[in-house]
């Protein structure tokens, strides 16, 4: 059967070109990026321990969870929790399959940990933290188990849609490229950069402001000094990164509320201000390509957490973000371009009711000139689209 | 100081005119939207708390908590709750001011079964109920205290924006005039509607496809085909109001997942299907306009619970709102707007980093024509925009 | 098969005639006191609950929950609560039977908010409490369910005993006598006296001191002199109920550790200090008979809670209390006595490993003059132990 | 002051000669025995903070918590957590002294965790735990911080008791020293022994038999006759320890209500029946000497976890239990010795209203012979009583 494949025009000007832009991302230990990679660890594991225990995925969907502050004292040298944070988990998992138990709930606990330990690193779970689980119970028909390698293909659990675009423009690349480079580069060397960090871009016209609030973990600041002294640091290492992305007007500023005198410092003792009063859930940071980019079509929906089978929320943003970017690296031509997917429930998840490419072609290109691969590029991946599904188990594919 | 306020053509084609729409609502008993409507419960029982003991409303933000889903065995004719639902409320409040203590946990507490005894009046709160509240203490400022009498205007917490468009596209306004029926006019008469009801709206070209999810409240309902009665009821009254609000061609589908056995069928004891397996959380529902609109510009911002004195996450989704609805009220040849207000941190919230409205103009007009009487428009609504926070703490503004 | 009932002589003094005594009673709002009543409550709510489904009784045990204190500020004329208390739930209860689930967890929780209601009428349950439930799930055989009406004799849970004494002594009936007094005939009157109430009594010779820990609930005292007359007219009501007990010298003091200025005082805004420091916990309170009596023998076992079947801990408590006083009630000649039962692990509940009765004889009588008639009495007790069950389902045997 | 001393004859059968005596002990990994252990740690860990922080130990009391039971899937070979255990910590301590604040929570979590690790070396603390605070807060008078060198002595807390006696008959040896033998010496060589053991005694006559309930560790059993020897082995061990306490005649039982049918084995992942259904708490186990003894003066109070400055259901139960072996240990011609200590309230703790020691004297022996050295031994256990909380605090002294 073929799929309904619809390419047009787009008759708009590209977000690059607007007068105005806003982009925003919240680093992994931001709350709300802490409460959407557990609720992806979580699911992960329970993908992992149904496949090892009945070969196939069952229903889960642990895209909730709150993450509620503790309450710390943080100081030059290194200061104190004084109440740890609070972490819930719920959604729901099926719990018993065909007669037999499944340690959902310790599985749960585990991933959640684990997770924890590696965007954390500072935080002692053993002090610092309160977990609970209220993880529902689901059931799961037996033909809605996911056998990887089965080669079927599962039905919509909803009608629903997914969307993206692509390129990303100078901002949401400059924003990117800072965050993985304090990831990947930066913290290894100066382990004072926590991971909760917002990087903010506004450009207005050619001039791109970026703001970066980043947490400074307090035993590697000795004194005021030191902490002026990294915070411009990272303002210098990031100009940098910057300017490898745009030629536009860049200025950075780093925890620009900072009045310079202690009280009103981002020093933390564990790199996230989840330890002094900001509380996080799932759902409300990053869109699936890691932004928040109130200039572009967003879906709502959580991705993360959600079970990678059949829930569009999670799939069709996924599948549409790699289909977009696909495009533009494939085909000349294209300016911008988004796609949306939308699913109807019941119906196979490779049979959208409507795959839509809105394409704003560049200057000397018409959409009659990318139509042909566009489809094609579109088509083909959802004959694959099982295979977001086993990327995302195997964890190969971020959702925020 | 004169505000920066910049009125732009959008060279676009209307939503209402492009080939695609999808639209959503998530009514009042939907898990999400109970979310939403505890956390805006809750946060302006703490400002009347506030001004009631203070004068004035300290600083708190309670957008936060989750709902757990409990257990539940509907049968025709009533069934029973297994397993309470869990309510989680937290965010944090002001807790002590002037060395005087405030029961701020009791309020929360108070206010959210207040709140739930309204809009899930079968849920029996001693039975069917578990509330923790783990609400964190945020500290107030002198200066940062809002007497709404004052004059005062408060400063930015925050860079950010808020964004908003109007008017209604044909099957927004059937969305919003179908919600409002049942709640103000079928329920009263038929209780059998519960308050949980998702209605998805898609239109392609000229035919508005309406699918209501409506949770059926058990007691009221004797029989399947009694069950089949009601649901087609409320197609039919549906498809009445949708026709007041349209000249397209509308369907109207309610319960489609249905398959006419009993097993499937969406029927409750409390009217709300976190009784029985779906979780909600804050800010993960409707926008501040009551819809969900990935056609639209959206902000990801929860506007629900945030306190409504500076945080820009509210107040500015919520004047966006006015001011785009009251520009194609006021003024002639507004095809369509969109508002966006951008907050400078500490700066005062009257006085946005960038006040910008994109309006495509009606045929005959050109934005020349309109730039005037929207420009005022605008000023206005942000030289009175205390009247906002006054209202959300009198409850006149819906935040989703 | 004839039960082994042995009688022997106690060689000691009664414990009337030593020459230090102390006896103490939690009443009911004291946090140890609610923790039991709720326990106790919550069992019977099961009970009722599995007789309404299945016809017979379930296995559960909710002897066990905590009741976590708040914080309250309590002033004349009525205060408030700052923080709620907070009760846990646990134990275990049977939730599916023969294919049909049960919900336990609903029927716990309204047991104990109905009670707390009944003893704790000051607490506004919507606002001053927080309960959760985590009342893990057990399991019932089919040959274990009781059948209140079938004839069957359950078997012992586990070897394990039950102990009692009678008569009381003079400072046990002077406390059981206020406490009661207090509860029936003073709070009616005088709301002003909340139920958590502590009564120690201290005998050294013939004088008896009694110290009586009464919390005032604020709303009904408006100064210090009114709170000091209400502690002074409770001081004289009970001094007249202890001169109708005995004989001796009796002082009563009411809330000594108050030193008369505010600070220090009982004052609470629900009448118990649960509300603003103290826990409770099952099991920790009064023994069954309503005292704890270090010089008597005690059972360790929590007798709320306990499922009324087939548990020695709490049928073998409440059934050698009966015993004690029905021989002392209608025979001669016993000054005191003690009645031990001791269970053996899956025998019939009516048949002790030992039922061991030691009797201090009046001074003219010997074991051998009443030692058939106490044997008629603990064998035909034996004999209709399941009325004890049956009065614990119907609320007619206290517990604490 | 000279000290409120009595030394009186008791007579009495001691309880050695009486025909029966029923005595029970909850080793370390017993759900009421974990309650106490952390109960103690937390306490402990509290002091241990003050000190560092203030010089001194701040008020505080831990006597609370409660352990809810998991659910676990044991098998031979090795099975599974399916649900983790949970535990809450309660009581209060001082968050905040001098302006300073402490990190009793996360000071209590830590403790509480390391505690179980010790007992508890099979539990994963991050899957197999749920570990929820909700320590309220206390506060603490200048003058009632305890300076351990200080030579100041605290007041009592309360009017209340401590009681106990010595030597321990055959029965509570045997109980006593198998119960050591299998933590010091038995498990380090066979793991296959949980910590959750509980070891009753019923002495009828000259007959002593012990009943053995130990959880299996099912990674170390590979089959039921595997266990079957476990068993046996235990049995075995136990007898032969017991051998080395009393002529008596000894039977030992292991595990006896299992029926050697797998369903019934007290098997378990963890070593503890926590894992899979029995709940616990605080004060509900052990009294302060490690034993249940129906058959002996027992106070109520959970001694694990108060305060060791000068809660006084503490610190005389320990006291007690010191002062009576010693007066066995070093005066002649104590066939038995019972020790109380009364408190009263506000008065210094060395200082009781009555200290009272009931001597049964060994047959040529009159109480005349032994009072000087029994009065001495007492007075100068009162002149030094501090040191019991020294010893406390350094964890020398146990509780349980």
């Amino acid at each position: 059967m073929s799929r309904n494949i619809t390419i047009e025009m787009l008759n708009q000007i590209p977000v690059q070109d607007q007068q105005i832009e806003l982009v925003e991302r919240k680093c992994l230990g931001h709350p709300d990026s802490i409460a959407d990679g557990i609720a992806e660890a979580v699911s992960r594991a329970l993908c992992n321990t149904y496949i090892d225990q009945f070969g196939g995925v069952l229903h889960h969907n642990t895209d909730q969870g709150e993450i509620v502050a503790g309450e710390s004292m943080p100081k030059f040298g290194g200061g104190k929790i004084i109440k740890p944070i609070f972490v819930l988990l719920d959604g729901r998992a099926t719990k018993e399959f065909n007669g037999e138990k499944i340690a959902a709930d310790t599985v749960a606990l585990k991933a959640a940990k684990d997770y924890l330990r590696t965007i954390l690193p500072e935080l002692n779970l053993d002090q610092h933290l309160i977990m609970d689980c209220r993880l529902g119970t689901g059931s799961t028909d037996l033909r809605d188990v996911f056998k990887p390698e089965a080669g079927q293909i599962p039905r919509a659990n909803d009608t629903s849609f997914g969307v993206s675009y692509a390129p990303f423009s100078d901002i949401e690349k400059c924003i990117r490229e800072i965050s993985s480079y304090i990831d990947t580069t930066l913290r290894p060397k100066y382990p004072v950069y926590g991971t909760d960090i917002k990087i903010m871009g506004l450009r207005q016209g050619n001039t791109i402001k970026l703001t970066i609030c980043c947490a400074m973990v307090d035993r590697y600041v000795s004194s005021l000094s030191d902490y002026v002294n990294y915070r411009e640091k990272l303002a210098e290492e990031a100009l940098k990164v910057a300017k490898t992305c745009t030629d536009k007007k860049v200025e950075v500023s780093v925890n620009t509320a900072d009045c310079d005198i202690e009280c009103s410092l981002f020093l933390t003792v564990t790199g996230t201000s989840a330890e002094m009063g900001d509380d996080g859930s799932v759902g409300r940071g990053n869109r699936a390509n890691g932004l928040i980019t109130p200039h572009r079509p967003m879906s709502m929906e959580a991705t993360s957490g959600k079970n990678p089978i059949n829930h569009i929320g999670k799939i069709y943003n996924l599948l549409s973000n790699e289909l977009a970017h696909t495009c533009v690296e494939k085909v000349d031509g294209i300016a911008e371009i988004q796609v949306r997917l939308l699913s109807q429930i019941g119906s196979p998840i490779d049979q959208p009711l409507v795959a839509s490419a809105q394409i704003i072609p560049k200057p000397s290109f018409t959409v009659k000139d990318i139509e042909r691969d566009v489809y094609e590029i579109i088509d083909s991946g959802l004959e694959n689209i099982t295979s977001v599904t086993e990327r995302v188990i195997r964890g190969e594919l971020k959702t925020f």
